[in-house]
C-alpha cells in the first residue's frame, strides 16, 4: 500500500490479529515515522516501551478485564450492556508485541517553547506520533489496537514506570487478521455508524475578548454605584463559584466602595479602647468594683489584658484613652488623656454629665480619631472600658430604640439572677426619674457615660475621614447607634464584629438591619471583638486583591 | 510526494506561508484524512472551524503576542529570552486558512467505550485527526503550523466556542515558502537538535500492584481530666470577666488538653487539599465540568485560588494533594502525587472505586499526614476540590447518618432549582441500585471519592500524631464522619471551622454534638474555613500564653 490516502482510509483499531511474528525492521521503520512526529519545542519527550514477556501481558490483560467490567457498569441499558461486554475491545494477550507510547512530563521542568498556553502540547506530540506508527504499520500491512481500558496509576504501578513518564496506553501490534469489511469494527457490529463526513464549520465573526476592564487604579468621583457593581464583576470574576465566600465577598465590595476603589488596602490599623468610670455603678449594677476600670487601664498599658494580646498577634496598634476614669493617672506617654471628669454622677436621681460635657465627650473623640487618622490609619476599631457602662448603655438604647428597659438589660459583665432584678429595677427607676426636656442631647447628656459619648463623636469624625469603622460588643454598638442617629451614612463604614452575648446586642443590630462577622460569645469588650474578627475583614481585602480570575487562570466558569 | 516514509518526514511545523490560496479540494481532502483519523468508541467528537476573515486572524494573533510575551518571560536567561523573541513561530495573518481542531466534551454525557481510564481518549481523537490533516497537506504540497501559545479561555471567547467544545489550537494552513532545509525550523535554528533515534526500551518485568490494608487506629489514653482542669484555673485567672472570652475559652482549654500542657504552641500550620475527580460528575450534578477540578489545581499551584490567599495571609503552609485527578499533571515538587486513578467511576450503576483502591487511598492519606508531620507541624487543616463532590459527600452522609437523601444534598456550589430535584434524583437512583454487601467499607468503596477517604485516612492518622485536626466545610466534615466511626476519639482533637450554607452540614455537626467556630456563609471547600478561622485559634492560644493573671497585674477579681 503506497497511496497516503489509501493508508489513512485503511488504518483501523485493530482487535484481532494472526500469530505472525513481526520482523524487527517493521518495527524499526515505525518506531522512526513515530520519531518524525511533531516534537513541541523539539523536546523529544515521546518515550516507547516494548513488552514481548507474556507474564507482563497477562498482568496488562488483568487490569483490563478489571476496568472493562467498570464500563460495563456504567451504562444500566440491559441491551447495551449485554452488547458491550460482547465486543472484543483488545488483543493483549494475543497481539506479539505491546507498545507503550507514553510522554516525559519532566521536560516541562525547563523552559519549553509552545507549552506556555497549555502543556498538553506535550503530550498531544505522543499522539501524534502513535497516528504516524498506526499509518506506518499500516502500510507496512500490519496494524494495532489502542488500549485505554485501564487504570492508568495502576498500569504505570505495574510497569514500572517513572512518575514522570505518563502512557497513552497499551498498544497491541501484530498482522491483521481482519480488516472488519474495511470499516471500523464497531461500525461492522453495528454499534454506531461512523459519520460520512468531518464536521466542519466556518466562523465569520468573532466576539470581542473583554480585557480586564477591572485592572488596579482609584476611581475618584465615580458614584457609588459604579465602583459596586466594578467590584461585584470582579468579586464574579474570581475563580471560585459566585457567592461562595459569603459574607467575604459582601464585606470585600463595602470596603471597595467606601474606599471608592477595585484594589483597597486597609493601612495602620488602630483600635481605640476609651475607658471611664459611671456613678451608676455605685447602685449594686456591677460584679466588680469601680476600682477595677483604672486596674484595668494600667493592665492595657502594661499589655497584660486580652485586647492587648489580640492586637499584637493581629499587628493592630492600640490607642488607650481615659476618657473619665475616677483615677488621677501618672503621665504616661501611652495614655491618651481625655478626660471630662472623675466618672460621671448617678444618674438614679440626677443628670450623669452637664451639656457642655456632653460637647465636650463629642469634641474629645473627634480630636482622637483625628489625631489617629494622621497616622495614615483608615480602619479605626471603638472599644471600652468602665465598670458599670452596659447599665448605661441599656439605658441609652431604651431611649433610643423607645423598648422597655427590661428588653435592653442584659447581665453585663457577670451579674446573675437576683442581681439582674436589682439592676433592671434600678434602671428602671432611672428612667422613670426622668423629667427633662425630651430632645436626645439632653437624655444623653442625663444618661451619660464618657467613654460612650467620646466614642459617638469619634465614629462621626471617623466617617468624615472616609475610615472602615469596626464596631465591637453592646456597648460600642450603643455609641455607633447614637451616631448613627445623628448621621444615618455612617453604616456604610461600619463593620460589625462580634454579635454579643448580652441580650440587648442582637436587637440593635436587627434594628440596623446588619449582620456581625462572629458569634464567639465573647462579652468582655476592650474591642477584643474587632480585633479578633480583624484578620477575618483582612481575608476580604486578601482575596479581592491577591485571587486569580477565571481568565487569568485559564479556569471555565460555571457550565450553561 | 507517494511515498509514506517521505511524507512523514517532510512534514514540518511551518510558519513560513507564500500567498497562494489554497484550492478548496486541497482542504476536503485534508478534512477527509482528519475524518478517518480513530474516534474513540465512534463518537466522532472532532470538530473543525475554518477562519477566513482577516479582521478574527487579527484578533487571534493579539492573543498569540500576549502569550508569547509571557513565555518569553518565564526565561531568566536573558541570552535565551532574546533567542526566543527572534523566533517566528506562527504564521496567524499571512496564512490563508485558519483551522481549529476541536473535540466535544460534551459525548462524555452518553455512554463511550474507551473512555473509563480515562477521558482524554476523545482529545486522543482529535490529535491523530490533527497528524493526518498535517501529512495530507503535505502531501497535497501543502503545509500547517499548530499555534498553542494562546490563552484557550480567551481563544474561545473570541471565537465563541461553546463550553463543551475544545480546541487544540489555532493551525495556520497554507503553501509552504520553505522547508526549512528539511528538518524542524527550531533545529535549523540552532535551538536544539532534534535526536537522531526514537527512544525505546522493552520492559521485561513487571511490579505487582501492591495492595495497603485499610485500618489499623490504636486508641491512646490519657488522664486528660488533670490536665484540663488546670487549664481551666489558668483561664480563670486571666484579667476578664469569668467566662466571657467565650469560644476562645473551651478552644484554649481544648488545645491545651490535646497537648497536655497549660502552655500550647500552634508549630508549622499547614493545610493539605486534596484534589480529585468523581464520575458521578459525568451525570449533571455539578454546575461546572470535570475540567474544572484539573484548572484549580494548576491555580492552587500557581497560587491563584481564595485557599492560597488565606493562607499566605495567616502564614499556613499548603499541600496539595492529587488523589485522583482526572488528568496527568507535570511533574511540580509543590503537587504530591497520590493519585488512585483519573477520577472515580459513577456509582450510578457501578462501584467508584474497589476495595484495593479504597485501602489505598486511606494508605495514602496516612502517609501524606506522616510527612507533614515530619515538617513539626503539630496543626493540620484538611481541605478538598473536585467537581461532583458534594454528590459524593451526600450520599456518604445519608449512609453513615441513615437519613433520606433528600436531607443531606444542598446545591453544592451552585446547583440550582430544577438541577437540585435532578441532583437527588440521581443520587437517590443510585443508592436504590446499591446491592452490594451491607457493610461499612463496601459501601465507601461503591460511592467512593478518592479525595474523600484520603481525607478520612489522614485524619485518622493525625490523631494518631496527636494533631489539631482542623475540619473545614459539608465534604470535609463528611470524611471526618466516616473517619469518627472508625474511631470517635478523633473529636477530641477536633476544630469545626466552619459551619456551611450546604444544608447537610449543620446536621452533621448537631449529630457529633459539636459547634464551628465561622458562620460566614462560606460554600467554597478548598479548606478556606480552616485558613479563615486560624487567626481566631491562634487567639485562644495567645490569651492563655499572654494575658496577665488578676494577681500579677494587680486587678481585683469579683466582688463578694
Amino acid at each position: 500500500m503506497s497511496n497516503l490516502d489509501e493508508i489513512i482510509k485503511s488504518r483501523r483499531d485493530t482487535r484481532h490479529f494472526t500469530s505472525d511474528a513481526i520482523p524487527d525492521e517493521v518495527i524499526q521503520k515505525a518506531l522512526q515515522a513515530g520519531h518524525h512526529a511533531p516534537s513541541v519545542g523539539l523536546t523529544d519527550a515521546t518515550k516507547y516501551y516494548l513488552i514481548k514477556s507474556d507474564e507482563i501481558k497477562k498482568a496488562v490483560k488483568e487490569l483490563f478485564l478489571d476496568y472493562d467490567q467498570k464500563a460495563a457498569n456504567l451504562t444500566d441499558d440491559e441491551l447495551q450492556k449485554l452488547q458491550y461486554k460482547s465486543l472484543k475491545l483488545e488483543a493483549i494477550e494475543e497481539a506479539p508485541l505491546g507498545l507503550v507510547i507514553c510522554y516525559d512530563r519532566s521536560v516541562l521542568n525547563n523552559f519549553t517553547i509552545g507549552t506556555v498556553g497549555s502543556n498538553e502540547a506535550i503530550k498531544f506530540s505522543a499522539v501524534c506520533a502513535a497516528q504516524n506508527i498506526w499509518l506506518s504499520l499500516t502500510e507496512q500491512g500490519y496494524s494495532m489496537g489502542w488500549v485505554s481500558i485501564l487504570n492508568y496509576y495502576q498500569f504505570k504501578q505495574l510497569l514500572g514506570l517513572p512518575d514522570n513518564i505518563e502512557p497513552l496506553g497499551y498498544f497491541c501490534v501484530g498482522k491483521p487478521a481482519t480488516n472488519y469489511d474495511n470499516q471500523p469494527m464497531l461500525q461492522q457490529l453495528n454499534w454506531k455508524q461512523k459519520q460520512e463526513n468531518p464536521i466542519v464549520e466556518e466562523i465569520l465573526v468573532s466576539t470581542p475578548v473583554v480585557l480586564e476592564s477591572l485592572r488596579g487604579t482609584k476611581q475618584s468621583h465615580s458614584s457609588d454605584s459604579i465602583i459596586s457593581e466594578a467590584l461585584q464583576q470582579k468579586i464574579d470574576s474570581k475563580t471560585k463559584p459566585t457567592s461562595s465566600l459569603g459574607v467575604l465577598e459582601s464585606l470585600a465590595k463595602q470596603i471597595g466602595t467606601v474606599f471608592q476603589t477595585l484594589e483597597p488596602k486597609i493601612t495602620n490599623p488602630n483600635i481605640v479602647v476609651f475607658a471611664a468610670d459611671h456613678g451608676i455603678a455605685n447602685h449594686g449594677v456591677s460584679a466588680y468594683p469601680q476600682d477595677v476600670t483604672r486596674q484595668m487601664v494600667t493592665n492595657f498599658l502594661e499589655g497584660g489584658a486580652a485586647i492587648n494580646v489580640f492586637c499584637k498577634q493581629n499587628n493592630i496598634a492600640l490607642t488607650i484613652v481615659d476618657a473619665g476614669v475616677n483615677y488621677d493617672f501618672p503621665t504616661n506617654v501611652n495614655l491618651v488623656s481625655a478626660k471630662i471628669g472623675k466618672g460621671t454622677q448617678s444618674f438614679l436621681h440626677g443628670s450623669a454629665m452637664r451639656k457642655t460635657e456632653l460637647d465636650l465627650c463629642f469634641a474629645k473623640g473627634k480630636e482622637i480619631v483625628n489625631s489617629v487618622f494622621e497616622t495614615g490609619c483608615n480602619c479605626i476599631g471603638f472599644g471600652e472600658m468602665g465598670i458599670g457602662n452596659t447599665s448605661t448603655a441599656s439605658v441609652l438604647m431604651s431611649i433610643l430604640l423607645e423598648l422597655p428597659i427590661e428588653d435592653c438589660v442584659g447581665n453585663g459583665t457577670g451579674v446573675v439572677d437576683e442581681k439582674l432584678i436589682q439592676k433592671q429595677n434600678v434602671l428602671k427607676k432611672a428612667l422613670e426619674n426622668y423629667d427633662g426636656p425630651n430632645d436626645l442631647e439632653s437624655k444623653l447628656a442625663y444618661f451619660g457615660g464618657f467613654e460612650i459619648m467620646q466614642m459617638a463623636g469619634g465614629i462621626l469624625q471617623a466617617k468624615q475621614n472616609n475610615m472602615l469603622i469596626l464596631v465591637d460588643g453592646f456597648i460600642c454598638t450603643v455609641a455607633f447607634l447614637i451616631a448613627y442617629k445623628m448621621n444615618p451614612a455612617i453604616k456604610e463604614n461600619a463593620i460589625f464584629c462580634h454579635s454579643s452575648a448580652e441580650q440587648g446586642h442582637q436587637k440593635i443590630l436587627d434594628y440596623l438591619n446588619v449582620r456581625a462577622l462572629l458569634q464567639l460569645d465573647l462579652r468582655l469588650g476592650e474591642g477584643t471583638g474587632c480585633a479578633v474578627a480583624f484578620p477575618i475583614i483582612q481575608s476580604a481585602v486578601c482575596f479581592l486583591n491577591e485571587m486569580a480570575s477565571f481568565e487569568s487562570a485559564g479556569v471555565n466558569s460555571r457550565q450553561l
